[in-house]
């Protein structure tokens, strides 16, 4: 939530806050959901769920497949190819992205920031059995992970201040190593994590960044920590900041247009 | 706006319908609108667009590309994968489609109804340079159209009242003349229309039907009235007609088991 909200919303926001909620509880595995999910996914009482449902449904955002089943609805196709064309990538970026998977065998993401979040853009998973998915569209922390320094890296001064102030908010010291690892970005252009934001999962990271320097989204190569040891990571960041000055040199996409 | 919903919404859903409303806004031809456009589109008053443009952002589904400019957000990617999976036709199908585009010339579509509303899920251009082209995922009418009459042939019983009665409804004659064209079309099994959702488009549909022979979408072949005459209307029933037959027997596609 953006801080220029209050932090308890005004009815009209908070309905709006619960209908995005309960969208967010289909995905690829959840193709379909009943009431009965909606409200234990939600918390919100079952007249409530089954009213923003008559509406999303309504509306064409949700579909009703039995019931007291629904579906995404067929409206969301006039977003999502719009969402599609808006944030993809180059066809130029994404073959870095596969040249990328080809030499570290790992996942490769490009995400954005939005707000307080990080998003994944656009993604080529690794080639090895054990690999790092993410949800691609799918808001993440900012204060966690490779990717999150690069981008806080690149985003205004007073972000870091907004994101440690947060809620729940981090302790003096968490916010002084966030600075300190913020920093270190800064000055060396890339990023290390081990498990900061799943345990077990590691990742690298570099900015990729528009033609005036600015720092517009994040490459990353992902994976399970046990991969990524001491005798790797350098060859890791090597591949990840060569791969991320190509993308910057030929351009992310539209989306570079827009951030 | 289904029927169970009261025809002045409590506060919340409102908000929830003005989201939505400001989201139509963008589309391929307007990728990023102003907050002044949101306000001229939607005739809310500044402060609400704005505030809903804050919430909207908040959640990743309009990004801010200007100080007051915004482009649909990346969080829209998060139901990229499950709208295209759960509405995309077979690819048997779509090459079906493909086939009528070849012997008629004009734009194919497949159709499916949303409560009062009709939605195109999927579209095969035609090769011609004047064409038929419409949005993908849009909501359009269910009393207007060649395919609105097939899809309503299909639908419940109480359906074609709750039309009729619907705001701004249909006057006696308007409905009488609805009642027989839909039960032409349950008899003839297709459905032709001149100029009656825009002037100048025509178009002829058939019934895609489950295994059980119930109406699950529609096919249609349209484009200009002007190429839609009493000599070529026979040749394109037939043609849809074999088209919406030979989809129904290998499938639509994932979107069948949901209707």
């Amino acid at each position: 939530m953006p801080p220029s909200l209050p932090a308890t919303p005004e009815p009209g926001v908070r309905s709006l806050q619960r209908a995005i909620d309960v969208l967010a509880l289909f995905d690829e595995r959840h193709p379909t959901r009943t009431v009965r999910d909606v409200v234990d996914g939600t918390g919100l009482p079952k007249t409530t769920a089954v009213r923003l449902l008559a509406t999303l449904e309504g509306r064409g955002l949700v579909s009703r497949v039995a019931e007291t089943t629904y579906s995404c609805g067929p409206a969301l196709l006039r977003w999502v190819r719009l969402a599609e064309q808006m944030w993809q990538v180059s066809p130029a970026a994404r073959a870095e992205m596969r040249g990328l998977v080809d030499r570290c065998g790992e996942t490769v993401n490009v995400y954005v920031r939005q707000g307080l979040d990080r998003v994944c853009v656009a993604q080529e998973e690794g080639t090895a059995t054990v690999r790092s998915v993410v949800p691609v569209g799918v808001p993440l922390p900012l204060g966690r992970g490779a990717t999150a320094k690069v981008l806080l890296a690149g985003a205004p001064p007073g972000l870091l201040d907004e994101l440690a102030g947060g809620d729940p908010g981090l302790d003096p010291a968490a916010r002084a190593a966030l600075v300190r690892e913020v920093d270190a970005v800064r000055s060396g252009g890339w990023a290390v994590s081990h498990g900061e934001r799943e345990l077990g999962a590691s990742a690298v990271a570099a900015p990729l960044a528009g033609a005036d320097g600015r720092v517009l989204a994040a490459l990353s190569v992902s994976g399970p920590t046990s991969r990524f040891t001491d005798e790797r990571v350098p060859g890791y960041v090597e591949a990840v900041r060569a791969a991320a000055q190509a993308i910057s040199r030929v351009g992310l996409g539209p989306v570079g247009a827009f951030l």
